[in-house]
């Protein structure tokens, strides 16, 4: 069986077991205080293009972005996510967990825009019976594949700002939505754009770590602590350090989460000189095939990926992920598989 | 400068990051299971020799001990911990955050004692003004070094049942205290005697990990939900059961811990040698010798290590840790310049 | 002006206000152990024919809410609500607050059916990545006016039952519910057929209070401490007793409501007469006809209520509601300006 | 029986009674909207001498307490206390339950003082193991019946301004602080010295209420939502300033605790009279005479009260508590009856 089902059924980056080798005897300092992970932190400032920003080594996702929700909304705010958002739909209830409601936009994409975010404020504005709304939370790509267009992005945080709303990013999948073919986006961009973003190492290559970036330091300037407090902090933070090093390198990171989107893309072509619909318009490392529920049945036999939703009573949406360990040779065979089966 | 200051200044012990250069390509299944962490938890069943326990695998000590505790605790229950114990001095509230007091006392030793507990539930009495101690945490090697002999914990352990209070013990630095010389307990006498414990890989080998054992499992049902939730559960949950699988293969956890405690062992007897009293009476990879200021001085152009606290005018009392990757030429050049020293 | 902008506009019935007279003097134990509440809590228990019972007082909606459901869930359950429910609708994210998620569901009619409850389930299913539905929340009378009929809460109770969720009852507005000409529930139903549910004293005659009832006492046997916990135990708890005592002697408590539901149904009669029609179709004293825009700003004039909603360009829905102090010379006046306005 | 075991075994004082009997038909608006709560927030910000301070009524001490510190602390702040403060002692972790950490001082007479707090902030300097102090919390009077002076709390109001604490004070028994012969501050300098406090009713003439003052309203400038999260949001808020209207007309307020501590203060010069020594030196309404085991029996006869602690084989300290409801009397009969017993 070969799995599609996720992107992060691998372990490492070589280049980052290899790092990891050659530093192991190096006596460094403790909860991210070593050498590896200052100059990771120098590293992604130069590539953001923002001296001033404060950055923080994490080890996943959902730890993310819990820490960072509940660091900076006061007790009585709220973030706004769309419902097929991470943070809503994936993360075992983390926000609520921290104190903080998160209210829900249904969307046709994945992406939120100024019209959902003026839709919201407009129905909680029954103060003090309703949650501030004082965050907007959004991923790229989203978690149905889709990506954010530079003018998207720089609508949303125009509107935020005149609203004194915070704006954070979610990157678990940065690398891959910014090497689609149809990004407009550079990390400059998203440090100017936002007031917050992180860039996912866990899903493109690393063993863990994501790497937090706060664009403006006077925004959360005692993050150590909640780190710390949430158990966030590793004692071993150079092993976040150094895959961020590594990754960043040369652009590893970029060339990584391209040769996903290429693959993922591969297949969707496939897919569509099939004739087989999809459920979302993907550029990125996930896709969303609507095929005939006896071909499912039969890649099933072969391949390992999820049966996303039934979208008749004879066909059903799947998910595919690519990642930057898939193999090309492996993406050719699926498609001369695709090509054969019959229902 | 060669450092003393903590056990989780070097990489991982290389038999870990050979098997993960290994494994790297094998395609597992996500947040925790993989083939790895399956296999790591039916081993570590076999060494606690408790076939019913359940077992889960997370990144820190602080972590650690912040899920287990909010997920067993009901909202106006508390738990009791020495003064210097970790969950108290060291992490930045964590305990609190998640909603619950942690009730203090004052020890010599670091250990908690049935008197200590039976004192508190005199304090706590007045209900319902005041929170209810349902746990009591103790640490072993506690924070000063220190270990819990058998009888002590038996008699901790049947008190707790006769209280209906539940045990826990944080093993950040377990092996050491199950490797020191004057130790007669063994893992399965932990499952025996406390309710939920946990082994430490960060501060002996590992990258980071730590293994939480419920003893019970009906203790703990949907401790998975918890770790999710609190941004504990990685993705790549086989980066923390490959670690445990090495580190219980052929005892490598224990004789890794053995290697910590005999260099700090050396030094303690190089330091009565020389007439220094200690703070406590450790038997493991934490000691606390008391020298003159002009000593500490000096060793501390060659050494890193923490200056604890002064004794008195003239005198302070400094913090050696050592680990497994802790170098004896390094040990032995230590106790050397220690001999020849002048104040 | 004359308002009907909600049923808390006045004090308390008279004869509260004398019994709080008559008793002032008397010293009394604090803290709920006072002579009245212990009365008032017997009185009850006969009410609902269940003497196993236990029964505390509290003094608002939201504090009774947030605190029955902060007791009930471990850390990763959450409590399913209509959307229109006041634990989702009006209470500033309490819930959230506490640490849980409020799954809500978009109905008709603001109730609940086993239909949504199962929709619910089948979506929160991929444990353990989102939270596990544990409590259903519903609201009798609901935010909208209406009331479960006793077929309705036998459903749901067997179905909550069968799933091992919790069913609990918001009675803010229970007397009007139960009071309503199309009720066939009474208060010893409620106590068979839910695991919880409180009885409105603040909308209905009392200066402030709710009278949680627990069913079966083993639910929660440690309520007093989180009462004490979140603030919500008066010192001077007689001031809680008295008024329920008061309200439960001669079935007071139902007169009260029954005057304001026949109240909001003489207005009602009033506007289908016009042929306005109605947003839900309440039977209770809060009602939403669909007035033109003009009608409204004459009414406006000398009456104070909501505007809810708009329905279209010319016509919006208000809300008016009665109260156990409505006069009903004032009801009669409004009709009667209702009869002779012109748009 | 004749009870001094507490300040609120009583109603509420008879003007308060009166004064809602008169008012009960007037409609007002909810959730302290209404006039009565407009005009007596305007009457204590000119007793106050600060028409720039923000204040709201709430319903106890604790509910008063929890919500203050959430709204004011970030997730890895805490608040510093006496270890006899209400907040520690008393209140069944209702901070912790906020998130945030209680961290406790030792002190003689139940009062902080700047070396108290110089102390903690050496303590806890290792950032970012360990959280934050950002709040001192005193009460006054204090739990043990002492009282602050102006130039002890000037100093740590000084203090307090030049490290960025916030100096927030529990008033939950101010008039009696305020109205001891030993006093030396009045409301004004209250509202200069600290950045919050609250004036307590429920131990002085009220059914229940406290009023907290912020002295400068950008401190806290959405405390309304924190209100309504926390379930504190009366909707008849005319309840509560109805109450304060009532105390702080004719300063009601200061002439009722007068009474109580004459009450306590007679009680006190008896007891030396007859040799007892006293536990603390209280000059307020709360005192802690030390008698001989046989004497406490023989006065509980007659008499409720607390008896506090040990303190040798054969004496205990006991807790006598007067109020504005006390009646003189009673406590004539007390005396007698003291002087009379024979042990």
């Amino acid at each position: 069986m070969y799995s599609f089902k996720n992107d992060y059924a691998e372990g490492a980056h070589p280049n980052i077991l290899q790092k990891l080798m050659e530093t192991n005897f190096s006596q460094q300092a403790g909860y991210g205080e070593d050498a590896y992970t200052l100059e990771a932190k120098e590293l992604i400032k130069q590539k953001i293009a923002n001296p001033q920003a404060s950055i923080y080594f994490l080890s996943g996702g959902t730890q993310t972005n819990l820490i960072v929700i509940a660091s900076l909304l006061r007790i009585h705010e709220a973030v706004i996510s769309a419902k097929t958002g991470h943070i809503y739909a994936n993360e075992t209830g983390a926000i609520e967990a921290t104190g903080h409601r998160v209210i829900t936009v249904e969307t046709a994409d994945g992406k939120l825009r100024v019209a959902d975010i003026e839709q919201v404020l407009k129905e909680y504005g029954l103060r003090p019976h309703v949650v501030k709304p004082k965050m907007v939370y959004i991923s790229n790509s989203t978690e149905i594949g889709t990506i954010y267009q530079k003018s998207e992005l720089a609508q949303l945080s125009a509107y935020c700002k005149s609203k004194n709303l915070y704006l954070f990013m979610d990157g678990a999948r940065l690398g891959h939505a910014l090497t689609a073919s149809n990004n407009d986006l550079n990390l400059a961009d998203l440090s100017a754009l936002t007031d917050a973003f992180y860039i996912g190492g866990t899903k493109n290559g690393a063993l863990l770590g994501e790497a937090i970036v706060f664009n403006n330091p006077a925004m959360a300037p005692e993050f150590d602590y909640a780190l710390k407090q949430r158990g966030a902090l590793l004692a071993k933070g150079r092993l976040l350090g150094i895959q961020f090093l590594e990754l960043f390198k040369d652009d590893l990171y970029f060339s990584l989460a391209a040769h996903a989107n290429q693959m993922a893309m591969k297949i969707s072509i496939a897919m569509e000189e099939k004739g087989y619909a999809a459920l979302t318009k993907s550029t990125t490392n996930q896709i969303f095939p609507i095929l005939p529920n006896g071909i499912i049945s039969k890649l099933n036999q072969k391949y390992e990926f999820y049966v996303w939703k039934p979208v008749d009573a004879h066909h059903a949406a799947i998910r595919l992920i690519t990642s930057w360990a898939t193999d090309e040779a492996k993406v050719d065979e699926f498609i001369r598989d695709l090509k054969t089966l019959q229902v």
